[in-house]
């Protein structure tokens, strides 16, 4: 078994000192490799440009809990996305925060702020919020625990509406009656066929007057121009968001300056240098015994 | 026995229908006071000028949860801070969101925006961040609750050291232990002659160098010119403040627009209009039974 590594360099020494006891060898970069078909694993953000050229190819790993950037993979090979506790509860973390910060109405204090005006707003309990979460997998599930912990009222929705203890989950069908009784969204939806554009101006139209938007899944599941105009109707009233369509935002883009958005450039989470080894690694010995591989990907569905 | 009200007047009709049932006559402003031995209880933000005016008065009954504005009162009379579980949470969700704000480096994404840079910064896990609470009364024990399920390694300092469950506190003796061991701090102390002025430049000093702020205790507990000093040394990264000397904060004070502090105008929380009034019935009741006074402040100590 042969590791091909393709991300950044400065993970090769701690990658190594896991791999390498276990008689794992990674390889840097595509240049480095002297045969191809040597190749059983790639760990990488960015795949190879041509993955055809390596035959042997049984599982292709990506570094981040995110493979909407994969290209479709030959017959047979596996994807994995990297699973670490530490991305899930950054992630969750980050949340936490928007939901804090776009209920209690920061994105105001903060514009006044500009001005100098201190000018008092009655606060919102959590008691009585009702914060809705769109995708009930690994990191929305933890989501929901904390902010029901304080007091918010939290549902969820998932493709599956997979029952999760003390948390009414809707599913695909039930799109409108979650959105209806929502009054702080919450995205934690991987990037498939299915979540692309998502969040439009019909999606918004469904939410309360008034909702509140927390965007931690994926850019291009939310049109920005749409969540302008629902913003200048008032029927948004502020959003947090972690990611955007493009990506990196463009340093003129309206976004940036428009007081009711908080935006923070994609930093929800990183994946630590040595989770990301010991996933890496725990995949190579579950295809070496032919046990499942952790993190597997539906490829069908896309997550 | 009789209730002067001195208070906003929105609150009245919902008072009234509180109290009314149980016999309480309430009297609103000063104005309207034709016998003042008749009053027993007075409920206040702002004290009457004059309390030798009122020669019965049992209870002084502060309609928020501070009384550090509150005069010296005449031998025999009661001092009560009004007791409400919605503020309490109120301020653990706005100390949760400040942890995790400046935790996460908001104050740093929020100067970004102002020049759409898309800069990203390694996000910090909580695990490993040590979170010190000034404070482990009723808020403080609330919030070190949250911040430990979130995997903060949370430590509290109070006057009395008194033990919290799965939580070190230390006493006044241990400040400066307590405060090498932070690496976010958390006031939540009422304002009293021992912890006015407080955080000022010697204390700020002996926290880790790069530390937080979180300020929701009295603004009078800490320096701003100090901290902006430490602000520009590094030794303090950035801070979060519902709470300023003086209040408001005048438009044009520095700390405004500083890129370093996030500030909100004292809105951590505010009484419920129905909760308050709970808190006033359950004061007469007890007074006219004889038994210990809810929420009641020892004077000699000021909380
Ligand atoms: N901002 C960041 O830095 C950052 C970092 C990490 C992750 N993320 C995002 O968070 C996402 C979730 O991560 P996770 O680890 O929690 O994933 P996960 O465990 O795979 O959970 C995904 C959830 O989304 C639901 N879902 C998928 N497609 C759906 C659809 N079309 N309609 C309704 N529900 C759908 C799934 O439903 P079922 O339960 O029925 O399968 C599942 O509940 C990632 O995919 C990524 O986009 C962002
Ligand atoms: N920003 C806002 O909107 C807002 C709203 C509500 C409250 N607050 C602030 O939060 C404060 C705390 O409220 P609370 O209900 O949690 O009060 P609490 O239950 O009375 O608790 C006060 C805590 O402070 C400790 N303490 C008092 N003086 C001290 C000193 N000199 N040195 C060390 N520790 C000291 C006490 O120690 P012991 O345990 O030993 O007695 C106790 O743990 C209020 O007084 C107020 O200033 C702010």
């Amino acid at each position: 078994m042969k590791l091909l590594y393709l991300s950044i360099p400065e993970r090769e020494k701690v990658w190594k000192e896991i791999l390498a006891p276990h008689g794992i060898e990674m390889i840097m970069g595509e240049a480095a490799v002297t045969d191809p078909a040597s190749i059983t694993h790639i760990a990488c953000w960015e795949p190879p440009e041509d993955i055809a050229r390596y035959p042997n190819l049984e599982v292709l790993i990506s570094v981040g809990a995110g493979v909407d950037h994969m290209p479709p993979l030959p017959e047979g090979v596996a994807l994995s996305r990297t699973l670490a506790e530490s991305i899930e509860k950054m992630v969750r973390d980050w949340c936490v925060m928007g939901v804090l910060a776009t209920h209690r109405d920061l994105p105001v204090y903060l514009d006044q702020a500009t001005r100098g005006e201190w000018v008092q707003h009655a606060p919102n309990t959590a008691k009585g919020a009702r914060v809705g979460i769109m995708g009930m997998g690994r990191i929305g599930q933890l989501t929901a625990q904390t902010l029901k912990s304080l007091d918010f009222e939290v549902g969820g929705w998932s493709r599956s509406g997979r029952p999760v203890e003390d948390c009414p989950v809707y599913d695909q069908a039930g799109l409108d009656a979650f959105l209806a009784r929502t009054d702080i969204l919450v995205c934690l939806l991987p990037l498939t066929d299915e979540t692309r554009g998502l969040m439009d101006a019909a999606f918004f139209a469904k939410l309360p007057r008034g909702a509140r938007i927390v965007q931690a899944g994926r850019g291009a599941q939310l049109d920005l121009a749409a969540l302008r105009v629902a913003l200048d109707a008032g029927q948004i009233t502020s959003a947090m968001l972690d990611v955007t369509d493009p990506e990196p935002l463009p340093a003129d883009h309206w976004a940036w300056s428009d007081s009711r958005l908080i935006i923070t450039p994609h930093i929800a989470a990183r994946t630590g240098y040595e989770e990301g080894a010991r996933h890496v690694l725990a995949v190579m010995q579950a295809s070496a015994a032919g046990n499942p591989i952790p993190g597997q990907v539906d490829q069908k569905k896309g997550y």
